[in-house]
């Protein structure tokens, strides 16, 4: 008989130092740093919506606790204890074996402890609850955009959409930029040493997991402002720069989910401080608009024309 | 379009004094209290394991929430903030808005801020994870009962289950027995004061949601030593006392779960302050046996003859 115990037992249950108390009795127990915030997030992946039903468990691993670590990141957190309840619809060792490495390899890289969790019977569905730290008051928060600011983001945008229209033969990307797309869509790096960089820096931040415009537009509505972006200034990998006026790209750009790239606003003259920042981290950072009065996003070509980007985004409802 | 976003908005998104910021942002913001620990605990119901494909809603919504609270509660925590993640086939507003009574009705009792969360589309599915506070070093484990320590219980064990078996046709309850097993199974009530109030009387607790033999078996194992519980002196409800002796029964007393019950060790001498706090709550709390030295579980009948209480207890992958 394998039995919950067991499982979390065998996979789920190394030693995390910073607990007083980890996986293993009705809670966990840990103790936080006094003067800072508790960051708090989670999230759900769910089979055949968030992933196919039959995902690689390595990726699944990793993805799961990625999406976390990004919404963390984008409050400038620094990630201290995370939770994970995992729906099986039976056990299968070297599934979850795979799984738990993914899991904790990103874990340890960003010094995240698992605490506790629960394992249950069920059609495949991961939820992860990840508890971060911020100094009191200084979290980056999506509402706290001015009129006035710059909007600067990280990294290429739309990669993990482009390899999933790759994968769906939409259309067919090669060597360096396949793999690189491949790795935004399944295994997306968390922005967190940003994230923290930007703390005292950025006056709001948010992650681009439902898509450009959809998130330029949460920001928007939170700090009761207009976010006009130019499309052109939108990094996108170099294989597809040429193509950036087709429909298919742009809307990868502009509308594609789950880059967990950071979208961010700061107050205009801060570009030498995150020229630092990008030299220290080795992760481009680009101005692609600004802060105007009104609502919601704009989003222009080079001649100042309007580009209609559609309700834009991904809606798990929509 | 009905979108995630106007779930959030629209259902789950109350006023949290508790935070400095709730439902909105890429997370939480709380504040924790200085010289506390924290207190994390996750657990998930699936439609078809842990409930019946078609749920009453609001039952659901304060289910949920209560199977995360009885954690707390056994580790002598304070709730303070909760994270709901609900993965739900379609969207039926009435039914959500049950759900979320549920939820708050529960949430309201015991001053707990819902803070953050996720909607995601996929079979029916809730993640609740709760956070607490405890004095610091001072929460109740599994591992702390020594030998000589008293086992108590609090209220009747195995009502969740005669419930199920009520329902099930195994045996017939009536009236106030029916009411109150069937508020055992749906909406069970988290011994949250009670677990409070053990803190610094109590030397283990757990709560009984496996089943009265498998959670006492959690604090053998973890403690390092042997539960021995008289069976004639477990309490059950008033209308199968005449039947302890039947095994249905006897199984649902020693082996049902879901009773969310405290089962705790303390130091003997104790019997006063319990006295107090049972009398200060209203709740019957019941001496059932003592800790010896050994491992794992031994129920004795009244003659001191060994009763078989089987494996016990409920297991997701059993």
């Amino acid at each position: 008989m394998t039995s919950e115990f067991d499982l979390i037992g065998r996979f789920f249950s190394r030693a995390a130092r910073s607990a007083k108390l980890g996986v293993g009795d009705d809670a966990a127990l840990v103790e936080a740093a006094a003067g800072h915030d508790l960051v708090m997030t989670m999230d759900t992946l769910v089979s055949g919506t968030h992933f196919s039903s039959d995902p690689e468990p390595r990726a699944l691993g990793h993805k799961s606790l990625a999406v976390n670590l990004s919404d963390l990141a984008a409050m400038g957190a620094r990630p201290r204890w995370v939770l994970l309840a995992i729906t099986l619809s039976d056990v299968d060792e070297e599934w979850l074996a795979a799984f738990a490495q993914g899991f904790y390899d990103l874990a340890q890289r960003h010094d995240v402890a698992l605490v506790g969790g629960d394992t249950t019977r069920g059609p495949l569905s991961i939820t992860v609850m990840a508890t971060g730290e911020v100094a009191a008051d200084k979290a980056l928060r999506r509402d706290r955009a001015r009129v006035g600011d710059e909007v600067w983001v990280s990294g290429q945008l739309g990669s993990a959409a482009l390899a999933l229209r790759h994968r769906r033969g939409e259309l067919r990307l090669k060597g360096k930029d396949l793999e690189g797309c491949s790795m935004s869509l399944d295994m997306p790096t968390p922005r967190i040493e940003l994230g923290q960089a930007l703390v005292g820096v950025a006056s709001s931040a948010i992650d681009v997991s439902d898509g450009l415009v959809a998130d330029a537009g949460h920001i928007a509505l939170r700090s009761g402002v207009k976010m006009e972006i130019c499309y052109d200034d939108v990094p996108a990998i170099a294989g597809v720069m040429h193509l950036k006026q087709d429909k298919v790209v742009r809307d990868a750009v502009l509308a594609g989910g789950d880059d967990y790239e950071l979208l961010f606003t700061v107050p205009a003259g801060a570009t030498g401080q995150l020229d630092a920042v990008s030299a220290r981290l080795g992760l481009g950072l680009t101005r692609i608009g600004r802060v105007i009065r009104g609502s919601g996003v704009t989003v222009l070509d080079d001649s100042g024309g309007l580009i209609d980007a559609g309700a834009g985004g991904y809606d798990h409802f929509g």
